[in-house]
């Protein structure tokens, strides 16, 4: 049997990542990361979605709102609209969280070593996505090159492989792809602000809202 | 003015690092990683050292005894003898943290960003070292490369540059470049075992009391 571990936010594309691997009949750890983001909303549906596939998880404290520098960790810098941030396609949007999947794949990469995974997954996608920088396949396939530089398994001549299965997916394929795997879609939660239900006019709503009408169902997590 | 990240332990190294840095006329950050470590006493001095240049000091918490893998971070795993680690030159020791610099330099360079720096250093020394894969320049190179398609500063054509000044130094010529730059080598603590005193015999021990008695000084953190 292998062992995967997922980088789980509690999101659309993380839980069907996670619902991708579980399809593979791997043993799953889910890492999600407490890194000071502005709610807790996420972290309450990413230990859900974990309990729902009876994956190992661990939630790791790292807080990035000690430096700041995205309207996700800093509360002084507010979240905008979608329609503010498309009328500058070109600029890297202020939810960019400094190195985030930097940060996130490392410690994924040491926990993986740590419990012997045979691989990691993460969930970007470079298609229908906010414009990170770090959700580019050639970040990931960067990434992985350093981190079998970095690591005794890499040493070792067995680096973790990273896993990207919804990379060349779009928002909508994604869902499809979700219904497909058994992904409990209704427990997830995309909204970067934090109230009692999504707000509807984020980028991230705004992605998910599209990708849902795409693929002609309606979202359960508005349910 | 410049401003120069440093990634500080409260070791000799990192110590050195910043004493460079500081002579560069660079305004300075330390970031320090409580990550789990066995024991406190090199935070500390951390502390003591940053507060020494003036410099804004940032302590990261990250538990990676959350996960373990390490002698460093399992205290179910002992910090072996340096005699025992040379019987087996080619291994990895068992004090390796799985992903280390990898997390280290990932959590570093989204500081960096955030609060503007010009550089990053980093102290390590791939000569007089306990054989640690991410100690290594080519995982350095690597990973710079990596950060740049990561983030921000990169896609804007401003990549962070990871300086590591000790790289090509024996332990000998990191006291003598410490001694030379005013760098406070009293303060700064290397034992892995975190006793009253260094216990003079793990691996981090042994390789500062060579570089001392190679350089031709007393170790001031002894006195």
């Amino acid at each position: 049997m292998t062992r995967s571990l997922v980088v789980l936010s509690g999101g659309l594309d993380s839980t069907v990542c996670m619902a991708v691997a579980a399809r593979a009949g791997a043993e799953l750890i889910a890492v999600t990361f407490d890194y000071g983001q502005r709610h807790r909303v996420e972290l309450d549906r990413a230990a859900a979605v974990a309990a729902r596939f009876g994956a190992d998880h661990l939630m790791v404290h790292l807080d990035a709102s000690q430096w700041g520098g995205s309207a996700l960790t800093d509360t002084s810098i507010a979240v905008p609209d979608a329609s503010e941030a498309a009328s500058a396609p070109d600029r890297i949007p202020v939810t960019y969280v400094p190195a985030r999947n930097l940060i996130f794949l490392s410690v994924a990469m040491g926990v993986a070593e740590a419990r012997d995974a045979d691989d990691v997954y993460l969930g970007i996608n470079a298609l229908d996505y906010s414009g990170y920088p770090d959700c580019r396949p050639e970040f990931v396939a960067s990434f992985a090159a350093t981190a079998a530089l970095a690591t005794k398994r890499g040493v070792e001549g067995r680096p973790i492989p990273i896993r990207t299965p919804l990379v060349d997916l779009t928002k909508a394929g994604i869902v499809t792809l979700g219904i497909e795997v058994g992904a409990p879609l209704e427990l997830t939660w995309s909204c970067y602000r934090g109230g009692a239900r999504p707000c509807g006019t984020c980028d991230s709503c705004v992605l998910r809202a599209k990708g849902f009408a795409e693929a002609g169902v309606p979202d359960p997590a508005l349910g």
